[in-house]
């Protein structure tokens, strides 16, 4: 049976979820807060390009979009790591022809929001979320451009307005019992350009994640289709080294050459950027119930905000979008069951890929400087050739497995992390990794 | 110098507060969204008394209340267990002596309230906070009798609204970076009165917190100065023995005749009430940070609502109320450094009082009906008895023990209970426990 759906907010999640749900056959209407991002510039302060990997893809698949959006993707074979010294090394993300993809965030919504469109799914922009009843079926909106208010009344309400919803809030402020987390880390980010060099050229290794770890904070820079890189920042709020200390041009320039010597002739205005630029804070969020009988549901960030240290959120929200149409397919027209299901099989995955994207940045500003870790990496990376089935790296998992549950990549990851803890103890391990015997005594201990 | 303080909100902690800094010069307004309880009746479903122990005591006592208090309030020297064989065992809370104090939630508001009134604190009722700029050191009210709007300058707010603040709300919405947790418990409560006997006789025993410990849920009963009792039933929300399963005259009495035997004689509109009351829920609230430079404010259930089963919710809020005060004692002027402190002490207190009370629903729904606990709980108290400064039973160190921080007693604690968990499992421990020999040894672990 046909159901009348409101999506509150027309980003990446929400407008791939109104696809899924048109091509089932049911009618859907999108409000979204902001303008229409295909008129205007997209807001500054968002993170501006994002790594589309194996589970995003699936998702764009079903619909027949994954080609399209390969073709405005730049892919990065691995992560490049500018060391301190000088030094670099190359870390491959997977097996050979494994990548992650850079996409922009722009891009990719625009043109979710034309296939919505060419499905019939109406978006209605500047329309701010003021209320949420889910037991009567209502959701209202404030227009910000005339002040108009309008009540909706639906079916089902879904709420998809990202990490900071209203929808969400308007849920926890109205209803009883739910459960809400939200924390955020020590650090913000700071999002700087190295432009294209002459004729469109990039100015460092195109196909590459490229990281500065520097133990407690690290640089890094994904590739634009124009040739420039998109450099994110990560840097704590306070302290010795801190945003709050970088306060005059002198310092910045002193902190850049010390830090990221390297980084400095490829970003003539520097300074211009990084006082006008925002620091933007990185929150966690958890909770529960996401779902209200067959009437409510929360989704993508709006259900599980996470940090971006994985490059996950968004393919763990296009995931979502999957699973549920998946759903529906088996459950038909019983959306109690539907919502029920969709929420015993995401909520676990959702906190498991929030808790491993924390524990990434620990990865990726300190330990791939340490050569033992890239040690570790190494082998790991054989046993996986070695032993495709039983033995898939944690980053793999989640990154290139989209049939593995977040959930079991966590699982998995921590057994075969306390496995290697234990193999690079032994004495030697630098140069007898590789033997057959020692791989093959990994492997029996899983 | 004298400061100019807003508190949101006239609660027991709120006016507690206001009473504090009147003492110490400054000029206090409290803005309270519900009307003058002292002019119409308490809101139904809120718990009626509550039981007021040392740390709450000692607060008063700074401000010269605690006599007037306990008059009013009636000691609990233990708990009384009804077990389900109709077989009754009493555990006394401390030593000879040692008992917390059974008292009107309103009374002792109303006493505070017209305390606060003598010192000159200006009571503002039907206020309802609409927002807070911190920075701008202004909150803005809306009347809710006549729809007026304030907006409110002074140097410092206080956001002391109880565990649904809307101070804290708004100061969450409007502010960047603050981490908060909420979660509720499985159970949810009801309130139910026993009626005083004739001539406003007790018909349970008098000078005791009773619990029907029932593993999964529990009843208890607290004793008011007109005779009668105010029993809460706390109880799951769904599943096969729950408050959404109650839903028949039928069905009330059956589950009360076969559960709590000796409670159905004592109340006989026991359909009535059970079905006119409401079912609320527990939460607990976590959230950091609770203050902002030398501005604003968290205090009491609005900085850390925690359920009630170790009866510390008010003992905690009147203690953050003291500890303040004496940061104002070391710290006069500088408020920077007094909210500063006060949160760092109070912040992990806080956290702690608030996981023993997430704890403690186990202790007295389940342990208490179990012989061996009792038997732990009576070497402890023989072990406190014989060593008094070296093994303090941990609701002793927070029930009797305000020097002894919430945090430390937690600590405290856990120690004692993993060393009892072994003296526990020694052969013969039923009749050996009160060997010189043993104790001695138990305490040499310490």
């Amino acid at each position: 049976m046909k159901k009348e759906i409101t999506i509150v907010g027309a980003g990446l999640v929400g407008s791939l979820l109104s696809i899924y749900l048109a091509k089932r056959g049911h009618k859907v209407r999108i409000y979204e807060r902001r303008g229409d991002m295909r008129r205007a510039k997209v807001e500054a302060g968002r993170s501006i390009n994002l790594a589309l990997s194996d589970r995003g893809l699936l998702a764009l698949e079903k619909i027949g979009l994954a080609d399209e959006i390969r073709k405005i993707a730049i892919p990065m074979h691995g992560r490049f790591i500018h060391n301190l010294d000088g030094t670099t090394a190359f870390q491959p993300y997977g097996k050979e022809g494994q990548y992650i993809n850079a996409v922009s965030r722009g891009e990719l919504n625009k043109k979710l929001m034309d296939l919505a469109g060419e499905e019939g799914i109406e978006i209605f922009f500047h329309e701010k979320c003021l209320h949420i009843n889910w037991k009567e079926n209502e959701v209202g909106f404030i227009n910000t451009k005339n002040g108009d208010t309008t009540d909706v009344k639906s079916d089902i309400i879904f709420g998809a307005d990202g990490a900071f919803s209203a929808a969400r809030l308007q849920y926890q402020l109205n209803h009883d019992r739910f459960d809400y987390h939200q924390f955020y880390i020590d650090c913000g980010y700071k999002e700087l350009t190295i432009p294209a060099g002459p004729d469109g050229e990039f100015l460092l290794e195109k196909n590459a994640l490229h990281i500065w770890p520097r133990k407690e904070y690290m640089l890094i820079a994904l590739p634009n289709p124009d040739g420039s890189f998109t450099c994110t920042l990560f840097f704590p709020f306070s302290g010795e080294q801190s945003f709050e200390n970088l306060t005059t041009e002198e310092k910045v320039t002193t902190f850049f050459e010390k830090t990221f010597p390297d980084i400095v002739p490829l970003i003539p205005d520097l300074n211009k950027q990084f006082f006008h630029n925002p620091v933007s804070s990185l929150v966690t969020v958890k909770c529960f119930p996401w779902i209200r009988e067959d009437k409510f549901a929360l989704i993508g960030d709006a259900a599980h905000a996470i940090v971006p240290f994985f490059g996950q959120g968004m393919n763990c929200g296009f995931e979502d979008c999957r699973i549920l149409d998946e759903l529906i397919g088996q459950h038909g027209d019983d959306w109690k069951m539907i919502l029920q299901k969709y929420q015993t099989l995401r909520k676990p995955d959702g906190d498991a890929i929030a808790d491993m994207a924390i524990n990434n940045f620990t990865e990726m500003r300190d330990k791939t400087a340490d050569p033992k870790f890239l040690l570790q990496k190494k082998i790991e990376a054989r046993l996986h050739e070695k032993y495709p089935d039983k033995w898939i790296p944690a980053y793999s998992q989640v990154t290139f497995s989209p049939h593995i549950r977040y959930s079991e990549a966590l699982e998995r990851g921590q057994k075969q992390e306390s496995i290697m803890q234990e193999v690079m103890k032994l004495v030697g391990i630098e140069t007898k990794w590789d033997e057959e015997e020692l791989l093959g005594s990994i492997i029996d201990k899983i």
